[in-house]
């Protein structure tokens, strides 16, 4: 923020008027809410002055219009799951709450398609189409509570994309409000389409600065008949990393391929069956999928690559209870980390597949540098990876100064600062780390196409 | 093109400027080089004034600093593949030949990544990539000779994109020279990413009109173990692709769903040994690829699917050479079409899957109301249809008649005109029964920030 306001503050006049425009009963001003809306699932507070919770698309137009003509920022936001702070009133102003457009308008088993309101909760789309024997493949691990909107705009990913592929691959269309308060398609409702620029793309994974997303045209897959999971504990990293290449080169492309690396695997280590667990070892949780049996046969070629490339300990899910067990194995690590420490900073990262062990080896040194313990887990399929930094009270600049270090690495060895998290308003001070002065200007003036006066969900990204 | 010349004509001094920009041995400017560049495979004829034919980054850039400098126009071509004239000079100016920055720089099998020049043709890399085990699977039926960057600029499909997707989904990240000469990198070397807004995806599909792409990070599968192929012939196109929707929802999803229309199916009759055709028949031709053994399964179940559907007629390939027969029969409908009339339009629209059948079951009453024969084929697991209108000497206006029908009639159905071909300058015209006044606005906007002087590629899409 600069020193003058940019923006138009919200008196009690103007709010006057934003509830003539979208109705007295979508404005709200308890603190108790605006509190709620202050803060998501980053570190970041940035309180609202007003939240506008609206259910239809003319509300959203109207909102926007007005936003426009008196120049106040509008946020939009999900259920706020984001872990960078993308739905946070940055600049004050409004939040736009679209929990309320939560409508599965269709599940089409013949076209294998959906259309969703962009409030609708993922894990609810899930099973809507589950019941019609289909499946919506993105699973980031939010999914209960997440939007669909809300992860489309951040083209969020999750342990299933490494076969399935992440949500922009499901976005066929959409239809959005422009920051000008203008309703746009895009896209097609068709499995294929090449008609002018690619608008739905775009707005999917722009974390909300380009448009809100009303509506979601997505593309469904017929459903696994089955699913196989499987444990393997490794001596460490780089041989786990090796079955990895193995399992996938010998032709079966895993529904999953979640990795901890020996931290983590010492972290719950209490929560497996194993009585020895290497010093340095590390954990990977795969799965199969697929039609009856096909996916059991592939999940015994994983055991025996696995076997061959030197796991200590295999521990297949023998039904959907064990299976259940493994994950939750992976799923304590997270919150096993948030209690280990006060300070806790969740990075993103993502490397080529190969320089993944290389990459996990160096964080110990790093960490040990600036005094503090790294974590790493994630997606060892598609080379995301999950690190979290923990410090204790008072260390915030050794966190940065460590969090700094790592980026420049990453990107050195040719990955990239973020998977599926994205940047909003907590990575946004790396941005130029990763993209030239030529792509910055490129995209300042594509968000200005959309947004002339910057009013919505300013401060993340460009902006 | 307006009355007055939009543009500066390539004087004999401006020639010489671009030969200094680029280098003397780049500029063609022979009648029978001109000509070459004239076409492609759309009916459409402009003549460029001058070719350049690039190797380097430093020469494209040059060019289009000095083309923007001087105001001439500057459209990019790669193996001029093209069905929509994408690739042709409209409002003359320079060619810019990419087929010369052909470099396979990488092919990484530990990360399952390629990285190519834009001039690489598609067999060539996926050959490169066969060598080590690996797959690029967009399949456009131009794949011999049309460039990688081609098929980048128009998003292309092809048979196998049911299963694996189109370009896109295959393009991590890319480099190009923007029309002002600012060179960009784009996207990431890496499986995933969503650090700011998605250019890569915005340049894939832009038709050569917002950048020249000089270079691709292109993601690679492992090669399936096994390939297997079927042709079922049904009494008509609804049970074909009843049995299509069967076949999907069996759990299987086949890298090919060819289909064929009763008209296509009699005039390759010949090439099958089935002696009964049925009079409104239609045609199948079904992959599945995957490990040894579980596409042989697969295809099994596809068999015995086509069998309860109702197939009359099933002819499963017993090795490569009855696939490539099979192939054959399919490849041979679009030469025979050519050869069966002298004007002959190929359409290229996307129907919702349920509606394939009902749609085609319309062109014949359409084609009769016009005198016109309409043959129609095209990949059924994706719903996008080939369409070719074909007629006699002096029957233009019929066509473009029938053709504005064809398409009021597929988006009426909830398709879209395009679903691989793209709008160049032969579908420009059309571009506003699809695409809202809101859509056509922002995107000529988008342009304007890519491309203020508006010398790349004119006439195409938006301009």
């Amino acid at each position: 923020m600069s020193d003058l306001p940019k923006y138009t503050a919200l008196t009690p006049d103007i709010i006057e008027r934003i509830r003539q425009a979208v109705g007295p009963d979508a404005v709200d001003l308890s603190p108790e809410a605006l509190d709620e809306a202050a803060r998501d699932a980053s570190t970041e507070v940035h309180a609202p002055v007003a939240i506008v919770r609206v259910t239809t698309v003319d509300q959203i137009q109207a909102l926007l219009k007005l936003a426009n003509e008196l120049n106040f920022p509008v946020t939009p936001r999900g259920a706020g799951t984001g872990l960078a702070g993308g739905a946070l009133a940055v600049d004050g102003g409004v939040v736009l709450a679209l929990a309320g457009m939560n409508r599965i308008l269709s599940v089409d088993e013949k076209n294998l398609i959906a259309v969703v309101e962009s409030g609708v909760i993922v894990a609810d789309l899930q099973a809507a189409a589950r019941a019609k024997g289909l499946s919506y493949p993105p699973d980031p691990a939010s999914l209960d509570t997440a939007t669909i909107g809300g992860t489309a705009a951040t083209n969020a990913g999750g342990p299933a994309c490494v076969k399935y592929g992440v949500t922009k691959h499901y976005v066929l269309g959409l239809e959005a409000v422009l920051p000008t308060g203008e309703l746009v398609g895009a896209g097609t409702a068709t499995r294929k389409g090449v008609v002018g620029y690619d608008l739905a793309q775009l707005l999917v994974g722009s974390e909300g600065t380009l448009g809100v997303i009303t509506k979601l045209i997505l593309k469904l897959i017929p459903l696994p008949e089955e699913t196989c999971s499987q444990v393997a504990v490794f001596a460490d990293l780089e041989t786990a990393m090796g079955a990895v290449s193995a399992i996938m080169a010998g032709g079966v492309t895993p529904s999953a391929v979640e990795f901890l690396d020996s931290r983590c695997l010492h972290l719950v280590g209490d929560l497996l069956p194993f009585g020895d667990l290497p010093p340095a070892g590390a954990l990977l949780l795969v799965e199969t999928d697929g039609a009856k049996g096909a996916a059991r046969a592939e999940m015994e070629r994983v055991g025996a690559i696995c076997s061959e490339q030197g796991a200590l300990h295999l521990l297949p899910a023998g039904d959907e209870a064990q299976r259940q067990e493994l994950w939750g194995v992976r799923r304590q690590v997270s919150l096993r980390i948030h209690d280990s420490a006060p300070i806790y900073v969740p990075e993103d990262v993502v490397l080529p597949l190969a320089s993944i062990a290389e990459f996990v080896g160096r964080l110990p040194e790093l960490a040990e540098c600036h005094g503090l313990t790294i974590y790493a887990f994630g997606h060892s399929g598609d080379g995301n990876i999950h690190i979290n930094v923990t410090a204790g009270e008072g260390q915030e600049a050794s966190v940065e100064a460590c969090v700094l270090e790592l980026l420049k690495l990453v990107l050195t060895m040719g990955g990239t600062m973020s998977g599926e998290h994205g940047i909003g308003v907590a990575k946004k001070r790396f941005l130029p780390l990763e993209l030239s002065a030529p792509s910055m200007r490129v995209q300042r003036d594509l968000k200005r196409v959309f947004d002339p006066k910057g009013i919505l969900n300013p401060g993340k990204l460009f902006s």
